[in-house]
């Protein structure tokens, strides 16, 4: 069929885009269907509404119809106003990539940053607000995903609110994975995706905005419209009695509303229960290895991904192209400034299961051994399995 | 499953997002790969060389990952600089619609502006670039879907480039059903995507770009980057050498690949030629009843799409209702400036086939004629399969 | 992918193999899960009560791992034995055939043999069973497929039971189209499939078996043990507590969970009222086109299978050809004694559509006339949506 | 969607029904063409060819439309006449289980039968078969997959061959994962099927037939016809020339034929190579542990299945639903007289990654501990790891 001489990868444990539930694969092969026809915007207004019953809001889900970064880039295009000082906070790359999107628009930015292993203080940003208290939006990645490591939302929602800004939450990688909600963190836009603790495909957005959020994009005079970039354009799309702007992405919405029956169906409790159960048996692993984790303390690593520190003298691309070799399993990579620095193993929708904690462990030991470092796989392997067993004593 | 209770259509004739081919929905349910793992971007390159190879050019294809709508506004905003002149030809609503993001970018927008049931005249195209030697960019929609009419590309390109400009061809809802090529009409960004002729999903787009784009491009110093406009990000993305600025819509090139493989291997002058015979049918049938087509003339209406005008007294959703109702079979509506004028008939990928001639003129006629229009439909679906049955004399 | 050199079909409307609905093809996709995994296992026994519950009967379907044909010649292996006369109810080629599969294990088998377009008539059923008050088992096709024709089901199994005969009942190719149970025809072996009227695979049978017949099959010291042809080894599988005798099909029933699923949402009887009104539609294009019904009468026609004579002076192979190369459009031969004497349209599951009456009369006619019949296929058309109008009068 | 409480399982590591190829899976959902239709037709031909071509015959393959077993029940009925002294080399669950279906048929029975962890010496068939020349019909299994054992087949069908025997061998659940096709062994009956090593659904059973037995089956009056135990109604089934005798199983025909694909471009050779490394990768790691393998030497256990004793004073059925609530690890029990005796590790098609066989001792020894069993479950895994590990030396 095909001349691709590269073998398939056997086990997919990355970060994103994350391996697909069956469940949601079977539902991409739905027919397509005319984005008019009575039947799809019934549809598409029950996908619009269950997705919100998954993120807890009321309002119908707003899609956006590419990647997830699509719908920050246009958040950062439709709220932020050319008088508008925003605050933004950078723990890693993905962080700090907003500042860059919101500089393109705002009168003044200013950043909270700290080192990419580390998670941001929301006394900090209490500070920031204090002293500056002509700052009216403010962004944060919950798990900033090229570092393994997720922000204290809540905590930083409450001080943000108390000082009557605007959030911005990107929870991408979060979201599907660990108890995290638009309401709870009084996130303004909440922006999150099916293709990563969801375990669905990756070119949808699926987001929350509150009505204040709204009403800021109603009175920024700069914001977008008829454009990828306008979230506006797509207020109302859910309704039937609204025109879609733009022609929506069918297949990724068929792929969608499995993903979130799948997540309802089992249940969110118990999803993040094996995130979080997994990603704490893949961090017993690797640190009874002797390994370190790329997060400055374990309580800020994500329970979505697990961040390893590259051990000195060796490259990240020899030992993730080595446990493909002999495993067959792949790993995600850093990115940007974490790029080389790190490996990513994640603990994404259906690889959120605590057998693929062993299967990273001995993977990424495996290779390291084979490329000459000590790495006491064995002692990993044995505490994985002890969190695994203690879970079920 | 769900509570949705519209009945799901029976046969969908639509001019995007249209019916999509079982091998391409096969594909569609193809695992979800990590875009930086080796195999995925082997499969990536090859995809892009494939559809290159159905486009007739030889760079890979640039592939944007969302849907065409969205490669074609990034045109405008890469491609126009502040101090370029841009000449619009708007036979029709999307003719029309390029120039409200044309300007966004130009210094100046001049304007061919026919009626939309017509087609642009190329001599005017000349007229207007030998009066405007500071024209630079030219844009043209090849099929201006609402409108079902098709401009005559390759005599406008040829036009274009005596004059030096840089041409931008939409041919979304051409390319795939009829023989349409970057290199015959000498299109400097070339814009399709598979959820048209192509019979797969729509939330992708193909590009074919010159090296004078590219360069123009470059050359631009307002052209965004590390933005979903920006088609200079995506480049070398083909090449595993460079990394994806963004993460591909993994799905959508799961499904573009069996939609190329499913194009070629039937033959693209096979598969026009069933565009072709199915839109004639369809035509021929429209006239018998007594109906008019919106083209003004029968050389400028679509193989992929025939649009049929609404009768005087009648309405286009009652009509379109009651073909559903009966038949199950959902047409296109028109839109904006042709939205109630006309009803449109959608020949593409698999529903480009003569029996769905048959369909459309039954669905359409029996539909009319509940209505209480005296539509002739015996007289309609006989020149229908009088045209059908001398194909195959 | 394939050398194949023939076009796929463009609409199959045949009486199966048939076409599937999509939901189902997306369900054959499912993981094939381990047979003896609980979860499997309960998955299997869910299947088994749902599909128990659109024949509304008691006890989980009993399902054979084989086309339906295989529980019909396993039924007569099981149930006869060497003492039983046997009296088969042949009205067509399928209910001919249950005679050579009975007399292999009956002592005496007594016929009651109709034309091939005829139906049985109760009476002679009640006369024959009164005459041979030692018959002990009744066979009857309910709709036989090759003949297009329907026997009077629930007539013919009242008399059966006053008579104190057990009644097999093959309802393959009605159940699903029409209103046929167990219950109401008072069948003890009741088979039938997902291949046809129910819209999915053809590799599994489904049935009920009544408590009087798995007595009789318990008595039976011939019936087979340890084999294919074996009922009884699968009785209980359905529970957890057994063991499978062999390996369950396990793509056949995941596709089976989907149809069922498809089924009860769907609503029985909206089902049949689409099965009826097609073949109605479809009939009366028949008959005004100038053709002839198989069926003596037309109140013996089945609403799942309109077979239609082929006109003296033409070919049967020729015709099914023409409207295959024309239009793309597929229909089912005769078979053994009705091959090359009739055509036959199916009007199953997702085809059991009123538009495919149309796509079906003007394949046929189209194909008529290009071969040199004075078929009116105006009048055909003309008849068939008429009656698809009054439908919705 | 469904009410089921039990959880899928995570991994699959099974003896059969076991997991599909993904592309096998998609494959699954190809639209239900009918059976004579001339592209399904040409379709059919295709697969038997290619499936011939796996099995390194000229003639397309037989294809019976259930699963395995039924291909050698009806073998049994097919090939053994009533005169008929058939030798059944017995050395597990199914090939002991042959000979019931054999006395069936034949005259008389001898059976050569070893404890089911041996393997059949091939010098005790040249004795059997000497002592009795009147021997005419052999049967052995290739893979007793109840044992996880495999015979020396090409030994021992050399020695049948010069005696002028007719050779049976159920290759079903070694074919697709080691070096065995029916010419290196002689067979003149040799069945298979895609739901083993191949990694496919598991309802259709693929066999090469010689022409002995053809001419020996067309010869034996006995022999079933009209019956899904027939083999002759299929024999030349795969030609357009020749009508069905039943429905094909066409969604498993599609299965097999992607089945197939991937075999072949894969490659046999590296195909054998994984099922190999796994399994001496999973033996290693199980002897490592402490454990004894179920075979009586290692050189007869199987590459495509490891079997393990179940340790003294701990039952089978704990062991395997603790693996899969620790780890939703899937294993096989045994089978008849091996069950509660071993539990086996398949590895088969996707499975038979050596990744796999880290999961499998993972699961299998963390289970043990968790049931209080002292297995080393750190040198297991050094040995499985180190094994790979070696491979890629």
């Amino acid at each position: 069929m095909s001349g691709i001489k590269v073998k398939e990868p056997v086990i997919t444990l990355t970060s994103g885009p994350a391996a697909a539930y069956p469940r949601v694969l079977q539902a991409m092969s739905k027919p397509v269907q005319y984005d008019y026809d009575p039947y799809f915007q019934a549809f598409y207004e029950e996908v619009a509404r269950k997705t919100a019953k998954a993120m807890r809001v009321d309002e119908p889900a707003l899609l956006i119809h590419a990647e997830p970064a699509v719908g920050i880039e246009a958040t950062a295009a439709c709220l932020i106003g050319r008088d508008d000082v925003v605050l933004n906070l950078a723990s890693g790359v993905y962080g700090k990539g907003f500042g860059y999107w919101a500089v393109r628009y705002c009168k003044e930015l200013v950043e909270i940053e700290v080192p990419y292993n580390e998670a941001i203080d929301p006394e900090a940003v209490d500070a920031a607000m204090s002293e500056r208290p002509d700052i009216k939006v403010v962004s944060v990645v919950h798990h900033d995903t090229p570092s393994g490591t997720v922000n204290p939302l809540n905590e930083i929602g409450r001080i943000v609110r108390d000082h009557d800004g605007l959030l911005i939450v990107d929870a991408v990688s979060s979201f599907g994975g660990m108890d995290v909600h638009p309401g709870d963190c009084m996130a303004d836009v909440f922006i999150t995706g099916p293709g990563k603790c969801l375990g669905g495909p990756p070119g949808v957005t699926i987001m929350a905005v509150s009505d204040r959020a709204w009403d800021q994009m109603a009175a920024n005079q700069d914001g977008p419209t008829a454009s990828i970039l306008s979230l506006t354009d797509w207020k109302d799309a859910w309704s039937k009695d609204h025109a879609f702007p733009f022609t929506p992405s069918v297949s990724e919405v068929n792929g969608l509303d499995a993903v979130i029956d799948n997540y309802l169906e089992e249940g969110p409790e118990t999803v993040w229960a094996r995130h979080d159960l997994t990603a704490r048996a893949c961090r017993a692993g690797v640190k009874a290895m002797g390994l370190e984790l790329w997060a400055a303390r374990e309580e800020i690593a994500a329970p979505t991904t697990t961040a390893v520190k590259v051990p000195d003298g060796f490259e990240d691309k020899e030992i993730r192209a080595t446990a493909r070799e002999l495993y067959g399993v792949v790993f995600s990579a850093g990115r940007a400034e974490t790029d080389g620095k790190l490996i990513r193993i994640g603990h994404m929708g259906p690889t959120a299961e605590p057998i693929y904690a062993v299967v990273a462990i001995s993977a990424l030991g495996g290779a390291l051994r084979k490329l000459g470092h000590n790495a006491d796989v064995n002692a990993g392997l044995e505490a994985t399995m002890d969190v695994i067993a203690a879970a079920h004593a």
